[in-house]
C-alpha cells in the first residue's frame, strides 16, 4: 500500500477503505508517513469529505492510537459533555455539578482555549490553587468520591490527533467536518464514559459559522457515536451573541456561581437546564426533559448543585473560600463602562468580536504560549432583544492593560442598536439523537 | 505574512498576490517553509486553480530561483522545442537536426524518461560513448561550432522546480494544470533561447488524457511564455497511439535515422516536418509552414539533415560508426511477433498500454533507480487505419527479459481490430500561438 495511492484516491473523491485509513492514521502515528503527505490527503479531504463509514473508521483508530480510559469499575452511568466552544461558555462549570448533584457522575475531560473562544481548564484555573492535571487513577477515586471530575486530557490519550491537530492548525486543514468530527469524537470516546451530550455552537463566534453546517457536523458525531456503542445526543445552540453576561475566566467563575445559587442570566440558565436534562434522561434518572429540568431547579434551589461546585474545588485542591465569597477574586484595575448613545432595542452583540476584544484585554491566547489575565474580560449589561435608554451600560470592561481605545471601540462596535422591537432569541435551536 | 494564511486563502479560491506567491516559492527554497505546508498549498491548487497572473508569477519566479543560461552572445534566434511526452516520441532526435541543418540553431535541455514515457537523454545515451552532461561553456561552444546540442539539464537551473516537483510526485499533486504549466515553463524560460515551440500531446498515452485539457495547458503555458517575452507557440499531437512505429531506445535512435535519410514512418515524418516548419517560423528563415516545409524536405533529401545528427553524435563524444551502420547496435536476445488472429482495420493501439509494456520489457524505469536495457522494447508492424489480414505481424517485441507471456498479451489487447474502414487519424490536431 502506497501514501501517494490513498492521497490520490481521495482527490479523485472515492472512498477509503478501512484498511487505508488504518494504514496512514497508523503510519503518522507511528512516523512511517510524514507530514507533507499527511497535510496534502487533509486538503484533499476538506474539498472530497468523507463517508459516514469513512469516518466512524478513522474516529476508531484515531481511539485506539493511545491510552484508553476505563471508567467500567465506577458504579453508574457516567456522562460527558462537550460543546465546541463559544465566548461566554462557561456550562460545564454550571452544568457539571447541577446533574452531579443529581446523582449522576459527570466525568469531563476538557480543553484549553484558544483565539476568541475560551476553555474550561483555564476557567477553572482561575480559582487558587485548583489543579486540572490529575492521574486516571485520582480521576476514578474523585470520581467515586464526589461524582463529578473536570480535568485535562491526559498526555497518553488520542495521540493521532494531537499530532493531526497540530498538523492541521498550520496547513489550513482544519476547516473540514468529517476531520472535525473525528478529532472530537475520538477522545470523547477515548475518554470512558457511557453517554455523550455534544453542544454544537453555530453563529459568528463558533466554530461552525451556520446552522446548516452545525446540523450537519451533529448528525455526523451523533452518528459516530452511535455506531460504536456509546449514548450520544446533540444540542444545537447560537453562539451569535455570547452565552450569558460575563466574558472572561475569573468573570464566568462567578457567573457560574451566581447561576448555581439561582441568580443566572436566562440564557444561560436555559442552555444549562436543557442541556443537564438530557444528561439526566441519557443517565436514565429521569424519563423526560421536563422532569429533567424539574429535577435541575430543585437542586439549585436546595443549594446541593453549589454544593457539589465546591466539592469538585476542594477535590481539585482549590481555594474555596473563592466560591463562597466570589468578591475575593482579584478585579482588573482598569474598569470601563460602554455606555449607549442612542435608545432603541439590541438588535446584535457579534460574539466574534467581543471574543476577539477579551482575548486583546487579557482574557485568552492567541498562541499557546500566551499567558491569561485571569481577571480580564468584559460584562454585558444588556443581551439581543433587551430595550436599551441613552446612558444605559451596554457592557463593562475588565482589563490590567493600558491604551486599550481601540479595543474599546471594537467592543462598542460589536453592539447594534435598532429602533424596531427585537425579539429575544431562543438558545437551544435543535435536538440531534 | 504567515504561510497559512495563504493556504486558506488558496483554499477559499482566492487569488494571491504577486508577493505571497514569492514568499513562499522562496520560502520554500531556502528551507524557511516546510514540505508540509508547500503540499497543502498544492493539494488546494489542484481543486481552486490559479489565475494566468498567478501563474506567470509562479513560473517566473521559479525561473529566477537558480542560475540562468545566457545564450545572448552565440549569434542568431536560438530555438528550443519541448514535449509533454508521450509513447515513442523521437521527435527532438530527428527535428533538431532537421532545424539545424537549415541554418537555425537549435539548444535543447531535455529530461529523463520515467513511467510509459521515454525521455530524449536515455534515447541518445543508447549511443556508445554520447554524453548528455555538459558544463554550460561546452554547451555554448557546440552552438557556436554546429548550432544544435542535446543535453540534461543543469544540476543548478530552477532548484525550486526540482524541490516541488520531487514533492508533488509523492503528495498526489502532479495533476495540477497551472503547476505542469509553471514547471515545464519555468525550465524552459531559465535555459536561455529564443523562441520555445511546445509539442503538448493527448489521449491515454499523453499526460493529458483528453484534447480540450491539452488544450488549456497549451493556451496556458503560451500565455506565460508571451507574458514573459518569448515568442512561444504549440502544436497539439495524438498521442493515443505510439507516435510512429519503435518504441524503446535504441529502436527510436535507428528510426530517427531512418526518417533523416527520407524513409521515416508517415505519422512520425508528418509531426517532424509540421514542428520543423513552425520553428523555421520563430526563427524567421521563412514566412509560411509551407515554406519551412519544403526546406526541411530539401535537407532531408540532399543528406544534410542526417549530417546535422552526426555532427551532434561526434560533438557529444558519441561512436558516431552506430550512426553510419545502425545495424550496429545490439539487438535483444528474445523477439517475438505478435501476429493478428482475425483480419480487419486497425482501430486502435492502446499508447499507455505500449509504453508500460516497453517499460516491463526493459525500455523505461518505474523508478528512478532502475536501468534501462536499449535494445528492449516494441516496433508496430500496424498503425491506427492500417488493413490487417490473418498473421500480418501486428508488431515485434525485444527484449532481454524471460517469460514475459503475461508482457505479451498485454500487448496483444492493446491492439483493437474491427471490420469495418477506419480513416488513418491526424497526427497534428491544433496550433496555438
Amino acid at each position: 500500500m502506497r501514501m501517494v495511492d490513498i492521497i490520490v484516491k481521495k482527490r479523485e473523491g472515492k472512498e477509503l477503505t478501512d484498511k487505508e485509513i488504518k494504514f496512514f492514521v497508523n503510519g503518522y502515528v507511528n512516523g512511517s508517513i510524514p507530514d507533507y503527505q499527511i497535510s496534502a490527503l487533509f486538503m484533499a479531504i476538506v474539498f472530497q469529505g468523507m463517508t459516514n463509514r469513512e469516518i466512524v473508521t478513522l474516529t476508531e483508530t484515531m481511539r485506539v492510537s493511545g491510552d484508553i480510559v476505563d471508567l467500567s469499575d465506577i458504579k453508574g452511568i457516567k456522562v460527558d459533555k462537550h460543546s465546541t466552544g463559544g465566548v461566554g461558555d462557561k456550562t460545564s462549570l454550571a452544568v457539571g455539578p447541577m446533574v452531579a448533584a443529581c446523582g449522576v457522575k459527570v466525568a469531563k475531560m476538557s480543553g484549553r482555549g484558544l483565539g476568541h473562544t475560551g476553555g474550561t481548564l483555564d476557567k477553572l484555573e482561575s480559582i487558587p490553587g485548583l489543579n486540572v492535571f490529575e492521574s486516571v487513577e485520582q480521576f476514578k477515586k474523585q470520581m467515586n468520591d464526589i461524582g463529578l471530575a473536570i480535568i485535562g486530557q491526559t498526555g497518553t490519550l488520542v495521540p493521532a490527533d494531537k499530532k493531526m491537530y497540530a498538523l492541521r492548525d498550520v496547513t489550513g486543514t482544519v476547516e473540514s467536518l468529517p476531520l472535525i468530527a473525528a478529532s472530537i469524537m475520538s477522545k470523547k470516546l477515548a475518554s470512558g464514559s457511557d453517554c455523550i451530550l455534544l453542544d454544537v455552537k453555530f453563529g459568528n463566534g463558533a466554530f461552525m459559522k451556520t446552522y446548516d453546517d452545525a446540523l450537519k457536523l451533529a448528525h455526523t458525531m451523533v452518528d459516530i457515536g452511535k455506531s460504536l456503542g456509546k449514548d450520544t445526543r446533540a444540542v444545537l445552540t447560537d453562539m451569535s451573541q455570547p452565552l450569558g453576561l460575563a466574558v472572561g475566566n475569573s468573570l464566568e467563575v462567578k457567573e457560574a456561581i451566581d447561576t448555581l445559587k439561582g441568580r443566572g442570566p436566562k440564557d444561560f440558565v436555559d442552555i444549562c437546564l436543557h442541556s443537564g436534562a438530557i444528561m439526566l434522561e441519557q443517565a436514565k434518572v429521569v424519563s423526560s426533559e421536563e422532569e429533567g429540568i424539574e429535577m435541575l431547579k430543585k437542586v439549585i434551589a436546595d443549594g446541593s448543585a453549589f454544593q457539589k461546585l465546591r466539592e469538585l474545588v476542594i477535590a481539585q485542591g482549590g481555594d474555596v473560600s473563592y466560591i463562597d465569597h466570589p468578591e475575593k477574586f482579584e478585579v482588573s484595575k482598569n474598569i470601563i463602562e460602554v455606555k449607549a448613545t442612542k435608545p432603541g432595542y439590541v438588535k446584535q452583540i457579534v460574539a466574534l468580536e467581543i471574543g476577539e476584544s477579551a482575548m486583546r484585554l487579557g482574557a485568552g491566547r492567541e498562541t499557546f504560549d500566551d499567558i491569561i489575565d485571569m481577571s480580564a474580560g468584559i460584562v454585558l449589561g444588556k443581551k439581543v432583544g433587551d430595550k436599551v435608554n441613552v446612558d444605559d451600560t451596554l457592557c463593562t470592561i475588565y482589563t490590567n492593560k493600558d491604551n486599550i481605545e481601540e479595543v474599546v471601540r471594537d467592543i462598542e462596535s460589536a453592539f447594534v442598536i435598532v429602533d424596531e422591537f427585537v425579539k429575544t432569541p431562543p438558545t437551544v435551536h435543535a435536538y440531534v439523537k
